[in-house]
């Protein structure tokens, strides 16, 4: 069996988290190389882009989220076989990823700057992408992004909602969500309280 | 036979650029909607996000260039079978579309902010990419980044390396690639002279 070892931060979310997700789900056992905030500018240096999270296949360091994810979901079932479906699918991914690249710029800015940065993020690239994604779930049907079931696309958003759901980002209010996009919260809920995702946080 | 358009900027690179190589490659026909910097702001009020590539799928509009790029790889023959292949390849898309997210937020800077930001970019980023694709080019055989032929990854490395060898860019000198990626440069110049891309461009 493949020796894995996954490297992030020692938080219940961001860019590793579906990584861990999928691998629990796929009941795959890995090494949870987990750091602290404090710990990251030494662990940066290690990795090829000073970035996380960086993943270790039998050795070799291979990196991008969502190249990750995507490929221990083809092995979790967690992947649409047909090629439109996964178009869905990581057109999700990448949609998020996009906006999360736009938060990510906001992240080392304070007082004025940060407010001012993160109103417009709100006023255009979260709004735009609380509506798309949306609409996207209610024309899928309304449970899934994808294929009708649970896929990488589904922990990918799960994760990205939690976040904006928890009011951990400033003059990000906690109520975008619910305000703007009730199919998403709705479906927040329900990857929450999937079975294998609920074992994973317990 | 499935109605294609794909909308992007009239220039023969950026993010839309693989997408076509893709679908000429295949032999597939597409309305190929361009337009002009100056029609840009028209033009992103008729998609999902605000930005291009869009491509018109039987009516329906997607984005991700990454995404789109893949979907029509896989029908095109330009994507690997093998899921590790898959990675890999999936891997230099992203971390090729991560730089070009860092060289997108300099391109509405203006005077020392434009030249402080793109020195930053190259002294970091930009080094990066560039050292690990030589690296992983050459540790895949030299030829090809992934599956020892032309894949999606080729295709999106070619189009950034032409950017970068372009001089289009202020502070970014277009001898970088041949001083520090030799890999790298002899890689655009086996993409350029495929038969298929030759074509493309004549």
């Amino acid at each position: 069996m493949t020796k894995i070892k996954v490297t992030y931060f020692d938080m219940n979310g961001g860019r590793g988290e579906p990584i861990r997700l999928v691998l629990h789900c796929m009941g795959q056992d890995f090494e949870d190389d987990r750091f602290s905030f404090n710990e990251f500018a030494e662990v940066r240096k290690g990795t090829p882009f000073g970035q996380v999270p960086v993943v270790e296949l039998e050795g070799e360091q291979v990196t991008q989220c969502n190249a990750l994810g995507r490929y221990f979901a083809k092995q979790a079932g967690l992947y649409p076989e047909d090629a439109y479906q996964a178009l869905l699918c990581d057109e999700v991914m990448d949609a998020i990823e996009d906006v999360t690249h736009k938060l990510g710029g906001t992240l080392f800015l304070e007082g004025e700057a940060l407010k001012n940065a993160r109103e417009r993020i709100v006023a255009g690239p979260i709004t735009q992408i609380l509506k798309w994604l949306d609409a996207r779930l209610t024309k899928q049907g309304g449970e899934y992004f994808a294929d009708n079931r649970l896929t990488i696309a589904d922990l990918k958003a799960f994760v990205f909602t939690q976040w904006l759901c928890s009011g951990m980002l400033d003059h990000i209010p906690a109520s975008l969500v619910p305000d703007m996009a009730p199919a998403l919260l709705a479906h927040l809920e329900r990857v929450t309280s999937d079975p294998k995702i609920k074992s994973y946080y317990e």
